[in-house]
């Protein structure tokens, strides 16, 4: 078996554990994915793994071993660290005892309009909670969309919530981040994709709207709403209606139904 | 000003923190209910509150004196207390200073069907996450559902993170806790409600299905889906179908998705 750091002052450890803070993803450009699961979906993608650490008692699992054996041949560096040392770098409080530093990866707004699929575009501005960030990305990821946009201020990405609530979508499609949105829709009107805002003022009931044609659609702040300077950039402006005595949806939520009446539509399209 | 309880010891004191554990929720059948948002929508329900804590400064707020006003006229027992009092009791990590215990309240299922609506009914089973069945009931309500039901098994209503994931939704419409599923499922049956089980075999695609029809719609545990036993029970079994590479949507985002199907679908009825 290989050798097992120990030590709280190894640099490897020292480095997972800083990447808890935005400060050092930003500093490094990496971040912390943990658990089988995702591991496994951050080996398979097109992301570029730095360093895998595990402790030894994680080798009992079969997946296990398979992740460990294609970052050897692929030149990802593999340490094994012992339970101390694993607890000092985890996020989580039960971990699955093995941990990926990944490089951050931002495709292009170009990269994303290449797409040959219908452009389905997820808008997130000023999300706080990292949650319903990364819900909101798994959504996007079932729902078939070709990005996700999410602005400046938005809960970031990279932060172990964040990524541990997309469950591995953030590795299935292009996800932007730190975006200037006046800009983004800028070239959302110059590539013809349609620009929709979710707003309860002077907006339209969502299933009346046609998501046949290419769309981004821009989700709001969880207590208020798409950046009003934005709203003037809508080619359609929607809601949700409320049927009951709730004031608002939970914003995943409330993506969720978007995205999906975008699926039922073009379900039926020729 | 009235006299401000500063003892830890003090019986009420005692009696809210203790309502942090389940136990002592069952024992008491009082649930604690934190913040202006919530305690207002506690105070203009029909559920009883039992007693309001709150600490001086949070007076500086109109809608304090209010609400407190509204309790002392209705014979709710209010309290004054200390920040340190406070800080024992509040379960939230940015408290707002008031908090009311309320009485449980348990609809029966005929009060359910009683409703003049066509019946909309979430069905949770074995959901884990109190966040999960919290903003279940939120879009729930926002959906205009007629009542939700938490199998035996779900995680507790009454827990503080559950409450405040409602966003004051549970005080809107029935919620069933604790239900024996196939004795449910049984009374559906015979009021000729339709029973849907979300699976992934042997099932249509959930826009497909017609839910223009008294239904009730079933959704299972976060990792394993709906209990097999209840499968047979269906009349309808249904999915969404995943566009992407996601394995499954989180529940509440499918349980959003599927209850606006409804309402898109009820629209249009006659």
């Amino acid at each position: 078996m290989a050798e097992c750091i120990t030590s709280l002052q190894n640099k490897y450890i020292k480095l997972a554990a800083a990447l808890k803070q935005k400060k050092y993803r930003e500093e490094t450009g990496l971040f912390a994915v943990e658990g089988v699961r995702l591991v496994e979906e951050a080996a398979r993608s097109h992301y570029r793994v730095d360093t895998c650490l595990y402790v030894p008692k994680a080798l009992e699992q079969k997946r296990v071993q398979d992740i460990l054996n294609r970052f050897k041949n692929s030149g990802t560096r593999v340490l094994a660290v012992s339970n101390e040392a694993y607890h000092k770098v985890t996020d989580t409080q039960e971990p699955q005892g093995i941990m990926a530093l990944v490089e951050k990866f931002q495709p292009d707004i170009s990269d994303l309009l290449a797409s040959e699929k219908l452009p389905l575009l997820l808008v997130l501005d000023h999300l706080q909670d990292p949650g319903n960030v990364g819900s909101a990305i798994r959504s996007a990821d079932a729902a078939g969309c070709t990005g996700v946009i999410l602005s400046r201020g938005c809960a970031d990405l990279y932060a172990g919530k964040t990524v541990r609530s997309t469950m591995g979508s953030l590795f299935h499609l292009p996800v932007l981040e730190n975006v200037d949105l006046p800009a983004f829709l800028a070239v959302c009107k110059n590539n013809r994709i349609n620009i929709m805002i979710t707003t309860l003022s002077d907006a339209r009931v969502y299933f009346h709207v046609d998501f046949t044609r290419p769309v981004a659609i821009v989700f709001g702040n969880e207590g208020n709403g798409v950046t009003a300077s934005l709203l003037p950039e809508a080619d359609e402006r929607l809601y949700i209606p409320l049927k009951g005595k709730a004031e608002s949806l939970n914003v995943t939520a409330a993506a969720s139904v978007i995205l999906y009446e975008a699926v039922r539509q073009r379900q039926y399209m020729g």
